[in-house]
């Protein structure tokens, strides 16, 4: 299927495998998607290998690379982590106790090193001189417009930029920084989102886009719901969540099968996280943020750290099979989880949506077609 | 376009125009669609004026009529209103002062007394009275499963019956309460509504629903949209917000003006309204409920007894300009409020929504049979 989005970027296929998997990544490439790998947690010689990695399997299939860019953050890593105060410190350490983990392993987590410095703005720098010394089709910002010298040097070696817009001030924010492909990202999306639903969300974003293509994000799992997004009006969909089910995904195996269990609404968008609203699994750690005398989730990027020392906490014990560990766990997921239920290759995932995406197309052409008296 | 649910409930067009304004069903239905009364708020006898006005408009269209059914509602409306806790009067009243609105008149509006009326049982019984005397071909019940009563009288003289879902638990309900057609309202849409969005929902319910028709809800208002809810599997859309940007509906003009003038994240999911969650236009009357100090909204129907009441107190010194009201006043209503411009007739928007849903769907069915190498 052929669209704006595909001719900007050179796949065969309107469609966005966006995944922290390498594996999946290459697979969506070599199926004729666009796969796309979600940066945020490495170093730069960590993305460096895995970019290598990306090419060698996908033999020049057009792939990008999302980074995480947020504006105004200016401490260094370590002087960000002493930020976080001591009541949100005592706060994760008696939940984790309650949960029979160890509060005292909670520090000396190594969790929070990658992340702090992928935020820093130094480790961007580093990350993008990584990024374009590959060949890359596309990079993408997950939060908020990326910086000049992102979108310079992309367009100086030919890469088109793209961005996730939540509401249509978002897109004109974007817009106005010179991005080549707008996300509309609804708030039944996995991670950072916004309020507005992809059926809202979409068709208001392609209408002030002009001649900028627009991709749905956020409840697009299967090629009927792909089908729906190009008839908002989108050049193609961007996707998630679905990758979580697939054999390429390296998330650990305690949250796979939470995930595969869960219902459509066992989502939640919280801030407990990350600092800013992301969807994710609802699990023990969300219900006891919201219980009262709980404290308010930090900004960004201190909720973060916070977070992820507990999750190194949380993973370890989980993958031991330790039930508490079990309860609290959790991922970024889209409300899509809901359809997920085993483990596919993904390059079957991605035949079977565009398969079942054209045979919706033309069932659809064939209703027109009918009098109907 | 012809569809499961068109052959079912008899109309040329796969298209539902929820309303409480009778001109607007009177239109949806001339138009090929087919219109559904809101009909809580009326008093049997003017149930019965309507259904009668809407018939001489239609000429022998089909049309429906939705009901407010609660279980368990066993009180009387009189002893209901005792019920309201002082704090709340107090709330409302110190919210309404706030405003330069008399809180003297919020005990003496007269708001309450049809909703009460109506969602009392007795009440019901006389409605379904007056229902099943005219020639309706749907009724729909707007909350819950519909009593056994509902559904045998319904399928007694041939008339469909509806039921809204919010998630899979419901439809499996209403399946089992022996609805013939299950309309899935995704979280976008205007009114009661639950937390998954009309891309996940859709396909959800069409899967279990079997050769039960299903409809999709929330974030329809245009030929696009249509034709994403056809493409996710529904046998049609239920639209109820893309009225309110009619010339038929009779909301007042002060809200209508705030209504064209709201943008898509302008809605606010509250049960400061009803008692139940439902989408509404966010105003300084939400502001108020969140802030610290205010309290809990009550059980339906306390709340909407409680609100009604306050909206009497709103909506007349709204109407007369006076600023505080404007700023409290508000309807239901969901994210596509951020679409609608101008006041349009009904019958317009009716055909350009089917003109814009064939056009796009003939468009679709070019992408697919284009090689894309």
């Amino acid at each position: 299927m052929r669209t704006a989005f595909t001719d900007l970027v050179g796949t065969t296929q309107p469609l966005v495998g966006f995944s922290r998997s390498p594996g999946v990544v290459a697979e969506v490439s070599r199926a004729g998607g666009l796969g796309v790998l979600a940066a945020t947690a490495y170093r730069p010689d960590e993305l460096d290998a895995q970019l290598t990695w990306i090419e060698q399997r996908t033999g020049g299939a057009p792939y990008g690379v999302d980074l995480l860019v947020p504006a105004g953050t200016s401490d260094a890593a370590t002087d960000q982590r002493r930020r976080i105060p001591q009541q949100h410190w005592d706060f994760v350490a008696e939940l984790l106790a309650r949960h029979d983990l160890d509060p005292a392993r909670l520090r000396a987590a190594p969790g929070a090193d990658s992340t702090a410095h992928a935020i820093a703005p130094g480790g961007v720098d580093e990350l993008l001189d990584v990024t374009f010394a590959h060949p890359v089709a596309l990079v993408a910002n997950a939060l908020g417009p990326p910086p000049p010298s992102m979108v310079e040097r992309a367009h100086a070696v030919g890469v088109v930029v793209a961005a996730l817009v939540g509401r249509r001030e978002h897109a004109e924010r974007q817009l106005a920084a010179g991005v080549d492909v707008l996300v509309a990202q609804g708030t039944e999306a996995g991670g950072h989102t916004g309020s507005i639903a992809t059926m809202v969300l979409t068709p208001e974003i392609v209408a002030l886009a002009d001649d900028v293509p627009v991709l749905a994000a956020g409840g697009i799992a299967s090629g009927e719901q792909l089908a729906a997004a190009l008839a908002l009006g989108a050049a193609g969909a961007w996707c998630g969540s679905v990758w979580l089910a697939t054999r390429e995904d390296i998330t650990p195996d305690p949250v796979k099968r939470k995930l595969l269990a869960a219902g459509s609404h066992g989502t939640v968008r919280s801030r407990t996280r990350t600092g800013k609203p992301a969807r994710q699994l609802r699990s023990a750690w969300h219900d006891a943020w919201e219980a009262p005398g709980a404290p308010e989730p930090l900004a960004m990027p201190l909720q973060v750290l916070l977070a992820k020392d507990a999750w190194a906490v949380i993973d370890g014990a989980a993958a031991a099979g330790h039930a508490g560990a079990q309860e609290l766990e959790s991922f970024f997921v889209g409300q899509v989880v809901g359809g997920l239920a085993e483990l596919r290759p993904t390059a079957d995932v991605v035949a079977g949506m565009l398969a079942d995406c054209a045979t919706r197309l033309r069932a659809l052409a064939g209703l027109v077609d009918v009098p109907t008296g």
